[in-house]
């Protein structure tokens, strides 16, 4: 059990910077397969694997910064499906992108494996 | 052959439980590849992955009474194009979702391998 | 070469058997790996994946009766393009389905790999 | 939970039954991917791929028994450390072979995977 | 380098003969991994997968004049961008097909592959 | 079932031939996937992957020969532990090898896959 | 760290030269997996596989000539995002295609993997 | 960064408790993918798989216990090297094994990738 | 068939050049997947991949004429088995080096796929 | 063509650091994916994956230093067999290790793949 996870669905996270965009009309795929995080309800950690795809307008993701705020959900406690919901939601205020989606691929638990798909602007 | 097999598609099985949905529009995949039941006829066990897929609108799986569930099935006498239809009939009955989608793929018997594929809503 | 090869195209196979559907709008796709037949033209066998994918209206294949079906093919003279299409032709005759495709995938024969796809009832 | 299960490692099971060798020093290795069992602590289902591999003396193991003997440990509770070993001792006292050999590779649980390997006549 | 290659764009090859489809509306797909030709830049050699892809109208491909159809590119000096085009005219002059479509893979040169997509009667 | 069925471990099978090998100390390997014959007491046919390896002495297997000898088990009547030795005995007469193994790995029947490894001269 | 890398997005390459397509409607793809570009931020190289396909017009792109361009980027200071977005730039300037489509698919830094998707013409 | 992180080689982990052994002369492999802990030079967490085999004496590893062992490396500063060392000194102190082994594969980290193999009784 | 193909075991083929090696003690690995020669038999191309592993003593293979040695085969009646022990033969004969080994994996031919593995001073 | 490419055997590169090893008889590998070189005739970069295998003594090979040793070898001239070489003699040099292992994976040229495997201590 890991026991200094805190709450997470409303935690505050490290801002996800941006650079400007200096193309139109093209897409940027992100693959992070080390995501973790805490399930509230075990104490246990959760693995999984974060895509996102999105066509900026005007702001590009900073891979560090978004690295950063990954990194902050490694003691959150926090359902997977909701983490997922909330990145997308996170990447959407710092880029305001044309539109996005976010899929995490989690780990086998008790013999089954989920997938979550969250989109905006489709 | 496998005596204490019950007869199985009106059996009554144990209850899947939801948990109240926070997000609206985005998807759920749940993998379970250790699925296993019955044949009614021979009385030999099948073995499958079960895929489910839905859009949750107010309910989401909770995913412990889901494998409880599905334990059940276990030493249950059921066809497994039966027992697909059913595991989507019980999840939209839990759920009530946008949409639902379950799949299962059999292991060979015969030299022939078998999937079912089944859609609710669309 | 193999002798006993009878001619193709129209001999008497043994009858598909089916059982009546319980479900509406759902799809049955059977992988048959172990298909083998005779080229007529070289009295060599020829050997393929058989997978038929149908949605069943009334009535569903019985794969016991569907296994012998296929082995009949074993020593009878017949080119796979003309297998894949009867094999079609034969499970719409029994099943009257919703719809229904036949797709084989044949065995390297002279450095050429060769797939046949033919549909009803789109 | 599966109610039904007995307690494992003493339980009878069925005979393994053989017919005689023909031939001397060859070797056949048999491997059963759908050996399932029930762990007696939590009394829920371990899942698992049982490899044999022997050198017949002057007995081979019957398949079709050695299936049912298999189908057994369906609702048996016994560890699969436990269950690896004793496959070996009676397939040992069936066939008497020059040496023999099971490993047994498990489903994930808790995030491990277990492989647990042993050998007679080395 | 291949001395006795000849020059490839209009070269005369062998004729592709056709056998009398019996069932509409069905595809074919052949697959070739053995094609071969010369650059007529380097001389040097090509390599590539081609593959076939037809609706026959009233005509099939004969699959043994078609493989002496591709050992005539052997010494062949031709690009393969040409090759592949000109191996779609060929088979639809032949065969009429309600519609056909080439595609070449060629091995890596200069640390590059080619792919090359040609259709007709989209 | 294949009525047509011989009995198989003493039938008289084609002459495998051979050529004079002119090169000392070498191994050639030659895998054969379309290896099928009967089962004696089901009537339902086997199917597996044949791989022979050997060092010739005097004499090469011919490939030719060989395909039609392993073509005259396709309705022979025979268990494939017993297919596997008698193979290994008919190339070892026919070559003379310093050395040879034969190993066949067979389709899963009753959810159960072979592999058989037979050797001569070690 | 690379001393000799130069300021990227608007350095002068070296001219893709093409030749005159002679066959309408047809597509081309070339995958070059050894791109490499220096991170003008951290002086570190980048790494990866630049996909070009497009339909061309009058123009094919020399493949020749797109080597020597890539080969260009090797100490060259660019974002990769904007070294996916030159190169079609650059492609459609010297083609002017029906239509064109560039990725980049490059190697993992700092934990995440990056795809990158510009398109002209559609 | 990760603030939480203690230093890690001589820090007091949890007991990894054991269960007795019944069975002689056979082996054990644990494989725990979900590895994780911080690297103590910059803070950041590392990943990786590690692979356990051991030949019981008296003494067999409980797996609940490990895996609470490892999840202590969560929040622990310590070289990967050093990790792997210190998980073979830890297990064999606890389970007087007649051999081990402790593999650790690590992802990638400035484009290199570590393996790390360490051994006891050999 | 190919007409142009000379007889193959005698034929004069070009000079395999070498460069002086500068360490000792260590080995050289080249693997050649476009191997292709000619059936003296059928006059029908053979493909192959050809591996050369060897210690290099004072010299090392040249690869460019190594390449042009193995364009010669391309129009040369040999068969494979022939090609693999001349070709360790020749770089023998080019390099004495310390040892050598020539593997040969050719194309699938009547079903039935050929490996050939010759070797020099083990 | 790199114009700034050096002379490269015995280039000074950088200098690979170590640190003091606290645990005997393991051993560590290191695989790096993006080692990239110039080839001295033609000036056209190379690629490969170098791996490294040691079993330290007294030191340890720190990872930063040898990325920025690898790094040096981007504008170098030098064969990849030379290249190779020469990295075990520097990791030699630097750590003292009981033995050590390079081996060097290149990407394909002129059709033909290269490996190179050296050792010391052996």
């Amino acid at each position: 059990m890991i026991k200094e996870a805190k709450k997470g669905l409303k935690e505050r996270l490290p801002q996800i910077e941006t650079w400007p965009n200096q193309f139109p009309g093209y897409t940027i795929t992100i693959v992070f397969p080390e995501f973790t995080s805490v399930c509230p309800k075990t104490g246990l950690p959760d693995f999984g694997t974060i895509t996102i795809t999105y066509q900026p307008d005007k702001k590009c993701l900073e891979l560090k910064s978004l690295k950063l705020y990954f990194l902050a959900y490694r003691n959150l406690g926090i359902f997977y499906e909701n983490a997922s919901n909330r990145i997308l939601k996170d990447i959407v205020a710092a880029t305001k992108p044309k539109w996005a989606k976010v899929t995490g691929e989690f780990h086998t638990r008790g013999g089954m494996k989920s997938l979550v798909e969250a989109k905006y602007g489709f």
